[in-house]
């Protein structure tokens, strides 16, 4: 266990002294988080890449976990302080460069997601990946997690935006990955190893990131459906649009009454099912959105609207950003984060109510439509062990669900503490093996965030 | 050493035995390659993931080192074969599979790449890596070393498409990497690994490889400059296209005179340098490649023609296409494969007529200006030793200047036999022990593709 004066003189300033404030970095959005007593951990708010060295040699001379930390909008508990850990914030290392001619951003890990966003569009310029929390989180955190969120549908994940990094890995050995040149075959390309690692591996200290032309402003169109299997249709109809919508949010009427008991976002009440669905496509986004409304009123929306200017479009999209708030108002609730074929979703959404009919639970199912990703929830009661064992249930029925229509159960959020219970039989046990010894060429001590991911 | 009659009893009909045959197989496109005799290898041609396994497992037994191949395409000498080695050809396992709802192709490693993307296209769908062999080279191939080619400035690169593998490992166990799924984070994403190992770290059986909605037909503009330095702006006048062409390639002078000299391709002789440029923007090709003429003008081509059909266009991309053969015809190469930040491209092209002057050697220069990689070519006479000592020197100093310019050796060729006595240089040497202890995991007896790559 490090004391907080070690680290300090190590350090000074940027070990967090005051335990009101340390507490605030015990936890992250995990609804199942445990915060630890501000006692138990040290927090150091690392400036740049020689105070993450110094934090990671310290720790690696003295045998202590390590849990790297952005902003804290992980719902899986991978950056949680753990008892004895020293929890590393690289919130901090806000540190951001533009280049337009190579199209790429030089940013440190604790850029906001939306700072860069703007950042980019300065330039004409775009980054992509798009997750609910793009105010809050950091691109440190999406690299761990591999993020994907609203833009997959056309733009992909975190992982198609990286081109390379630095690293500072336990002990302190700084290492690079990738390039920074538009391409790079020297030597084997560690990067994707480290997107989507879970802090497991080392600490990213800086990111090379792909930008891409900006597209239009989006368009939106709202689209209600009386049932959740016609909005599954409307899902389907989509598919066979030549110019791929932009974003294909799914909110069913549950999610919708939820948004709306949080806040007035524009979205009808009782509905069986909402699509949003947007198009940025240069000089064509009203041409799209126009043609996005006609098949999905041919596949029986009974409501289409595209929305008249961006405060309108606007709102509706922020209403899409606050479910998992309006969510956590709602009660507590296990989140889901499967992801299936396209063609087998409308089996998979059928399956969370479903399941939730068998377990006697309330449940929500929404998510990004577009690539077979949803976040269903299922609500329980925590002072009632019953409750919670038919959640616990349902979580793991949905999980055995996506599993046999060929899915996986984490999209994007990623394992962290919820999901270890079923990663072996996800991957199998040889994979669980041959992961670990990968990690341990990074991390022979186990002291990059243990108890997370494959850790 | 293997007999040949053992490993024929356990694959009846796979080892080739005629030794004409079999000295097909010796050598790659690796113009410094050194064919083996026939009698010191021995050539498996696999038919499927069990013949790949049986091989393996052989091979793991009796320590013997194993040689992927697919169509020899390599201009490295990565699949050369090597004195008591098994060549495992994966060039017969070509199974196709697309599925135009998820919007994936699930291949053999066998798969030539242009058959792929002639299967996509009956979907409306594409296939985007394009190396310049597309015609012979196999998407086993291309996997291993992330190939590129003349799509890669809209389009990226091998590794942007694969979601994920099937692969044998030394010593027969079959692993899966990534997802067939849109989107997917359990655990370690190793397929990013594999892609651009060159073969190192087992043998790829089936690739899941992500389609992307086709473009329109491409139109072409052929831009023709004075000097080299002003075919370098006309690169640089396209970069502040807001709609990125679909390729920018780059011929000098002497790669014209070259590909002329080879067959009349409707290129003009005793040019600066040439361009072509391509659009697929749907709706849009025609407005596009006009724009880019009206930039090309303005940047300084004294002769700019929009292809007037697709007749002449696909000629002009098949002069293209043929500069590697083009270039053999001529004489004895050094085939180099830089590739650099997109505002360096203009000293990287004045750097090798300038190394060529100083070293007293011919030279061209081409390739994929839009994303900064180019195979400039020194050629030699090898009767004469002190030709081949100045070819040998500018092929190293054009490295240095690639390095200079914060640019790598090789964009997309890979390491091979050829750039191995650069690698440890360019990656440094903590680097090159990291990336063998990951090679160790998967190979710990050492014996795929050993010589080539990190290997």
């Amino acid at each position: 266990m490090p004391t907080t004066s070690d680290l300090d003189s190590l350090l000074p300033g940027r070990v967090v002294t005051d335990p009101d404030i340390r507490a605030g970095y015990a936890v992250d959005a995990f609804p199942q988080a445990r915060a630890i007593a501000p006692g138990e951990f040290t927090v150091v708010r690392a400036r740049d890449r020689q105070d993450v060295v110094t934090t990671l040699r310290y720790a690696a001379r003295h045998g202590i976990p390590v849990v790297p930390q952005g902003g804290r909008s992980s719902t899986t508990g991978s950056a949680c302080a753990a008892p004895g850990a020293v929890v590393l914030s690289t919130e901090r290392m806000s540190s951001m460069q533009i280049d337009p001619v190579e199209r790429v951003a030089v940013v440190g890990p604790g850029v906001v997601n939306r700072d860069l966003k703007a950042a980019a569009a300065e330039h004409g310029l775009a980054y992509p990946p798009d997750p609910a929390s793009s105010a809050m989180c950091t691109i440190g955190g999406n690299i761990a997690t591999n993020a994907g969120g609203l833009c997959c549908v056309k733009y992909g994940v975190t992982a198609d935006y990286v081109r390379g990094l630095e690293v500072v890995l336990p002990g302190g050995e700084v290492m690079r990955t990738g390039r920074r040149t538009a391409k790079g075959v020297a030597g084997y390309d560690l990067t994707g190893l480290f997107v989507g690692s879970e802090g497991t591996l080392g600490v990213v200290t800086e990111a090379v990131l792909r930008l891409v032309p900006a597209g239009d402003p989006p368009l939106t169109v709202l689209a209600v459906f009386p049932t959740l299997e016609a909005t599954m249709a409307g899902v389907a109809a989509l598919r066979d649009e030549r110019h791929t919508p932009s974003l294909v949010e799914l909110l069913d009427g549950a999610s919708v009454d939820a948004v709306q008991a949080y806040g007035d976002y524009g979205f009808p009440l009782g509905a069986g099912g909402v699509l949003l669905v947007q198009s940025d496509r240069p000089g064509h986004a009203a041409q799209d959105v126009k043609e996005y409304a006609v098949s999905l009123t041919a596949a029986g929306a009974t409501e289409v609207a595209v929305a008249e200017d961006r405060t309108e479009a606007d709102l509706l999209l922020e209403g899409r950003r606050v479910l998992n708030p309006a969510l956590r108002a709602k009660g507590d609730r296990f989140i889901e984060d499967v992801c299936v074929p396209l063609s087998r979703l409308g089996d998979l959404v059928l399956a969370v109510h479903e399941i939730a009919g068998l377990r006697g639970l309330e449940a929500t199912c929404g998510g990004h439509a577009g690539d077979g990703n949803l976040h269903p929830c299922f609500f329980y009661d925590r002072t009632d062990p019953a409750s919670v064992a038919a959640a616990e249930g349902a979580f793991d029925d949905l999980v055995r669900a996506a599993w046999a229509l060929g899915g996986t159960l984490t999209g994007e959020h990623g394992i962290g503490q919820q999901k270890r219970p079923w990663l072996a039989e996800e991957l199998g046990e040889p994979e669980v093996g041959r992961q670990r010894a990968i990690k341990a060429v990074f991390d022979p001590l186990g002291i990059m965030n243990p108890g997370r991911g494959i850790a």
